[in-house]
């Protein structure tokens, strides 16, 4: 297995024309969780990946598992979880490219993950496993799932694929900060904003590479400073990596974080140097806003042909 | 103010077509509550009609206050809690004309609902109060909440509508059984299925007339069983009405209990006999199942009078 | 050319799912007048129609005129006005398959229609004029453009087929059994429901048979007397034929008349004999009342076809 | 009441994707007009408004008032028209973001306002009376309503607040032209284009601060040039202010003006000072071109803060 | 696996308001193919499926493998074909619940299923091998890989069941009577409307039971005789089982003979006797037509208790 | 007539939202074809237009017979083929304004175009034959058959138009090339991209003005050579003309060059000078971008006053 991972994803909901969601007659029904899609692009880039968690016995929980299977994500330690419904999250697509966010998910299935429904053996199997701050946030017991899933790893000598993804919803930056940097000195590669940077190293420099240093300085070999539209300042194996992002047009901001981990993982997996990991995570990324949806548009190796054939056009 | 109830309204989603909720592409988004479904229908059938309880401080909190507004509910009343989210109710449309419900309710803004929110002289100002077994199955705050709206009715000689609506998902039986039973004895008028009448008096008569005879010597004057196609048994005032259901073709079932409650009770506010309200009632709960949705085919004394014509010119 | 015919087209415009049309998000958008839907289904059973009428120079009239010359209607004499807006029909589909219709067609371009506007030449190359009762109503240009076209095909030998179809929105009841009486005795084929018919025949018989004796009293050697699922009784060329009609589920009953209209006169132009007539006509009716819209759902010979099969499964 | 307003709303019906209207499958139905739009925006923003006009007694009818009353509009003197349908405005998205408008309301029951609609204790009681010359345009008694109700603002010394609003398809430059110059002589604060300006003034200089000097010179003590994506040329109290327009994607321009006057509006009637009054002038008209809608796009508090947010996240 | 089945699975596209399918502006998307379908419902009824076949290098070979992974199937054993297109299926849903169908299936992926792609120990681990007349259909090496998997199953004593499913566009009567009459004799499940019964035993009694002892009589201990809405004939292991069919609301009949065969194969592969085996099947066919689509209807055994109890209360 | 063309015409589905076609619910209907564009294109600008070709005996050849009749475009030589089926075109609007195409039209109707399907005497009456390189892609008798037609207009003295449209999944540039090349010498009006040609003259300068002079050596007394956003380089009747682009916001791209020499074409056969037909084309190919669509998109004259007036606002 390329990439193991593990979260809550969710149900999502959203109005399919821009404005307030009171307006909409309808919500166009999708699922979304970070770490899912980026077991999703890891496979659409060719990898493999397995993804676990919890999902109620419900429609929804059925929906997930239905696209996941589909996208070729192995689920064979998913938890059909009887006594707690899933998640939803409704994404309102207020003005212009403006989102905000509701969630459903206090007491959800998916935030019932427990030690116990860790698969430590899938772990030990996997070339990385990958997971994001939001699973600290969501309870007691998925924090302890995730530092079990942590430790297995590194006992395995599995490398560990962090992506701060705070959630201003589920806990404040102090509770992010505190509980965040712990899981830093515990990764090999660190994927944030530079906000997000700022909770682990409140007193970095100013500059992005300094900001990147001090993080490095906490353990992980790899730190990849996203920047959207302004592309990513990296830190990887101790050089540093400054790279712009492609222009395209932005249809969905949503994702593209998710698209650009699993871009670099993809490369990663397969040992391949820092300048193509960084090539395909930020091609990634692009193609990704340019289709609505969490993942929806996270590409195939041809998607990201289409992508530079029609630079090519636009350029010559 | 002819009629003054409520409840917890919940933003409704469902599937547009017949199938199960996972293969919907979007959900349409709708509101519905047993309580406001009521005032709606006594609205557009020239009545006045209030409505309160507690909604979020979140779109579907709007929608719902948009809606009923728009309606002509008044809702001077109604409190926007900055705690808690609106409820959700998704209505899947499983197959043929079987749907299924899943609430995300618990903790939800409308079962905050507490005594404190109870409009006293707005009750005491009222042709009738109409309330529903599911404020008491919500959460204890609103269950006192309903025994001090009856009790303040009842001091004020205000007649108490009381429709049992018993919900499986909320509580068991037995549960239900025990409160509800309190409740009707200090109602005036009664709405109930077979079912859920047996909940409040398990050794009645196997009949229907004995059966509402045992609901009546609890203290409700007017005693109405629902029967659905089958039309109705009432007990009113001392008299025993068997009434058959007008023949429509019946589009979503759902909703039609309310739309008997209104047209009982438009006629009830406007002091017209027994017989008057009857046929109301059941032209409005036929009427209503001819429309999707669970109070949008709510019909205005027009609409009732396309029904008769309709139906002139069928058995002609 | 087999049938020439003229009138009023309009937008039209309704609610895609049944219930008050205010709640709808969208309106459906398409065409309908009588005449141009009899044309239409003349065409689809393999004859060729010309329409001629006056469209506004807007959108709507350019649909109106791409969806007719789309369907093979002859459009030669239709006129543009660019002085007066294409008419509006909302058609309302309130309550099972109760529909209320609203026009904005006062001061239309349709209802300019005036003498000048009639081709004469084409007239009088006509197998049959088709007229309805609906142009006499809309202005006093339009019914004089009538008269004219009537008077023309008669001097000419060109049978006049004249459907009743009576408006309730447009004019009285008197009014209009005063000038459609003119019209039926210069009619030779007339198409008419039983309620039509008796405002040309007020004092005629109870039974139909009688009714249809009356009118064919006043010139029209074929009288058609429409009773939609009962079917129909006609008193054709002199003998009394009375035919039921096919047994189909019925989604939108609008058009039928049309539909009838159009099957009659197919095989009445081919010159076959009443029997064929009856049944292209009661067939066409049935099955134009299988499919929404007001001439969607006219049928091509091959369906004729596919609904005599599937009648010959469900018997067998 | 902070507002009062009138004129005449219409159903809004527009092809939900952009290219010739005949194409569509189905047209988007909504409500709109000038002063119920600013109605809508005073509301949003924490402003009570009231406003009155006719409406048709129709399915179009009930749905502005249902929006109307569902947005918090007060419309405690809406006449519903029983002899005349309720206006219609189809609105063409063509190309791009042109658009194209076509009205149906000759002879509509708004175009019946007439001065004995007017409630004369309403305007008196309000911080602002905002009127357009719509409603000028639309009828010989609309306009003497219009007369009456500022004449009676007048005398209550309730400020006059006037959007010139010129509809080109209700009379010609030289007709409106001399009928706005005299309410503008009236006016109290007034808001212009341009183009609209010159009508009133055209022997003012090119430069639009002298333009607005020539406004301001027949008696507005603030007038307002909207000038879209290039901002607001404003001569207030004796100042002059050039103020630069928000960045933001434009989805749907139309609304905008309105938009405009209900944030200037917003901060008028709490007393704030021009530079406030104009600073949520122009957030509200940026905002409202985000959001497909005449009026769906006002903004709240809140979305003028995300609006806010979303500009300091890009520009830092 | 509890089942083993393959074919060519579709792309398949609708119309989704029934009429001319030149009248949709869309077409719905989804996919269908019998053996997939049955494979499907397996599935939901809680046993074990595998399906093979080829399908395009293409978006709707995509669409394909994700819905029937999503659902559950096993696709180990799936070829992609890098050199022919996906077929397509299109379903015109005609009038009423008539439908037509037209296929994009001459050179397609599915129909180059050739005797390389058979994973004989898939086959040999099967608790039933499941075909159908269509494969036999659809090219000569599809009929060659046909007749090698029946060889294989028959060689490692797994039962093979045949569902003839007879497709006029695909080939005559006579040469499907010829070809499938040899694969009937390889058959131990036999599944066949009368009119497919009739093509292998063309000399068969009149009556249904003379018609499956004749089928029997070829080699087959079960033969199942559908009859649509009129129950089922079933002569298994030596005794003749009549029974009706459950009486439900038909959205959408095709499939339902999927289903049917879906049901009976669930309760084979457990052990259970026929007369469960006969329910379950009969249930399954009812409860799929009830809900529109191929496979989108075909119940869980949830489904199959809410159907029973919703009967239970309409019978009561 | 002004026009003669012919060609494939298909039925043509695309996803709504842009993205994997595999995820779309459904898919929208239409129709396209190059040559069929352009004749839609110059009947909107006022033109008189006829296509032929083959269509299937199917709905997708009705709708394309229904969409192109409705436009105006004559039909009286289009053969209806009984034994081959409407060709397809898959169009997936990939992402952002990325699209990719599946065509689903080996042995399809309208590659079975024939000799003696070509309508002699109306391509001697016409005022130019317009043709384009797809015909001579599709199948050795529409080779053909476009040989032929070319050698009557020619021998009549009717001008040749040809657009090379050079189809990467057809036939390989070398193909191509050489076939085109052929055409290019015969024709007299010369459309082309850049890269189409330099299929036709490899060697041909670098500088554009270079390239055009290359074709015209060949024969052609006018080429244009379209450049997108870039504009046009024409080397018409022996003079240089670069001219700009439009810049309009770009929704769909596709159908841009059948805009353009549908623009060209409408002035030239108007007997308009260069410049007028340059400015024609420009304007048609900038305006049909902003709407999306092949060919629904190309404007009216009243569209490009619209185009222009709009613009003038723009740069005032």
């Amino acid at each position: 297995m390329d990439l193991v991972t593990f979260g809550e994803t969710m149900a999502r909901l959203e109005n399919p024309v821009v404005g307030p969601m009171r307006h909409a007659r309808a919500l166009d029904l999708g699922v979304g969780g970070a770490e899912s899609n980026t077991a999703i692009g890891l496979c659409r880039l060719g990898g493999t990946a397995a993804w676990f968690g919890r999902v109620g016995d419900d429609e929804f929980g059925r929906l997930i598992t239905n696209v996941l299977a589909g996208e070729g994500v192995r689920l064979g330690h998913t938890v059909v979880d009887r006594s707690a419904p899933t998640a939803l999250l409704f994404k309102e697509r207020r003005a212009g490219t403006l989102t905000r966010v509701q969630y459903y998910r206090t007491g959800s299935a998916g935030s019932r993950l427990c030690p116990a429904d860790v698969p430590h053996d899938l772990i030990r199997s996997a070339r990385v496993l990958h997971v994001t701050g939001i699973t600290a946030a969501i309870s007691a017991t998925a924090r302890q799932a995730l530092d079990d899933a942590v430790e297995t790893a590194r006992d395995a000598g599995v490398p560990v694929s962090l992506d701060l993804n705070y959630r201003r919803a589920l806990w404040t930056p102090t509770e992010a900060g505190e509980c965040l940097q712990k899981l830093v000195k515990r990764a090999d590669l660190l994927f944030a904003t530079e906000q997000e940077a700022r909770l682990i190293v409140p007193d970095a420099d100013d500059d992005l590479a300094g900001l990147a240093a001090g993080l490095a300085a906490l353990g992980p070999r790899d730190v990849l400073l996203k920047r959207g539209a302004q592309g990513v300042v990296a830190l990887c194996e101790g050089a540093l990596h400054v790279q712009g992002a492609h222009r395209v047009p932005v249809i969905d901001p949503v994702g593209a974080g998710d698209a650009f981990a699993a871009g670099y993982l993809a490369e990663f997996v397969r040992g391949r140097p820092v300048a193509d990991r960084l090539d395909t995570a930020t091609a990634a990324g692009a193609y990704a806003v340019t289709v609505r949806g969490d993942w929806e548009g996270l590409p195939s190796r041809a998607d990201l042909d289409l992508l530079k054939s029609a630079e090519d056009t636009v350029t010559r």
